[in-house]
């Protein structure tokens, strides 16, 4: 059996619905239903090439892992958080699928090749560089949900240049910045294609936006989903939150 | 009282939740539940001036008039449609407050004062001209249903020129056409703000897409209000939707 080492502050949470295991840490970062929702919103391809551009401790990759034979790799920035992910690979015994690369997203186009990539995941940070979220943060949370250095329009060029023509990307942000994302990814010919805003009541406005867009898709057709509710009157997840979790593809 | 004469395939319907009467025929023209949730989506404005700029026989700004005493002007290109909004405006006592231009919208800012209305409303043709819309139609439907006169650029163009800075467009149209609406409403300076999609069932994409852009308003902060689902599983009026129908602003 592989043996992992774990940091002090760290624990071993099973990815609900799975077999899987993920290393978090409550003071360093743990993933989010958002990673959950993005993990889910797209079409898996059963081969070739995944990548994760905003990885954090990996939860995107792993879930997706059991359900394609593709590559699946894990870009992460901060240290600490891509040694997390690295672990959790390890700890599934999944390194033969899955690796991670501890960079700046903005270098993958030189590591690795153009137009090669089947599936593009990002979960980036949500909000400009400067400006204030509204919960408290440690130094790994502010650069994992600010822009100080991966920025959308890093996101979308690094797409542009990874994926295949047809490849897609799943991309999880704010529905406050819809029309800049819209924007940026038709101006790069990554057509939006679904789109899905997720409220958190059934009577609150949108807080998260999922967008699958498709490299040199064809303009026109977009397809607005139903809308996705994560809790009920009584503050439970809704059935389709709870399906998503249970994470049957 | 005043008498009006109805043509043989006519017949006066009451706005549900209203004593307003309506002048409607099978044969002609009726209006559906997107007339009814334009009506309700925008703040009306209790003074000024409101504009429907494709009125059809007339129910948007019948359903507005209790709300206000702004003037309202019901632009109709279509003579038989403008004459039943006419009698309906005289069958419910509104020529006082209420009054019909019977023209291509395009002249609007010909008769009416730039930089003069606070409130635009437009239910205008959905469909490309040359298009196939999937029901059967004559020839008043069509002109009403496809872009043959009235271009969503028309619209686009005459609204900013009759809306006074930090007046409204409320608009309802297809979310097939998101991206073009979004994109012709900025390039003229109409800032969507307020967006909603219409569900026509809880698990179905949306079929209908709600609009309100402020000429002049500032850029970012759109908000994706929570969407509406219009039938319910039994296949009924959901709870929200009989409220709008209702119509109690």
């Amino acid at each position: 059996m592989t043996e992992i080492h774990l940091q002090a502050d760290e624990r071993i949470d099973y990815l609900a619905g799975t077999a899987l295991k993920l290393i978090q840490s409550r003071e360093v970062f743990s993933f989010g239903i958002d990673a959950v929702l993005l993990a889910a919103f797209p079409r898996i391809p059963k081969q070739g090439r995944i990548v994760d551009l905003c990885a954090g401790n990996g939860a995107v990759g792993l879930l997706a892992s059991p359900y394609t034979q593709a590559e699946i790799i894990e870009i992460e920035l901060q240290a600490r958080l891509a040694d997390m992910a690295t672990r959790s690979i390890r700890l599934n015994q999944l390194t033969e699928q899955m690796r991670v690369i501890k960079d700046d997203l903005k270098n993958s186009p030189k590591q690795l090749a153009a137009s090669s990539v089947d599936l593009i995941y990002c979960n980036p940070p949500y909000f400009p560089a400067g400006s204030a979220s509204n919960v408290s943060e440690n130094s790994y949370q502010r650069l994992a949900r600010h822009e100080v250095s991966a920025k959308l329009t890093d996101v979308v060029s690094v797409s542009q240049q990874l994926l295949k023509p047809g490849g897609h990307l799943a991309l999880v942000h704010r529905p406050e910045r819809f029309f800049e994302i819209i924007d940026s990814l038709r101006a790069a010919k990554l057509q939006p294609k679904r789109i899905q805003f997720v409220h958190p009541k059934s009577n609150a406005p949108a807080n998260i936006l999922l967008i699958d867009a498709i490299k040199d898709g064809r303009r026109g057709g977009e397809i607005f989903l139903p809308p996705l509710v994560v809790y009920d009157e009584e503050g439970n997840y809704t059935a389709e939150v709870k399906e998503i979790y249970a994470f049957k593809k």
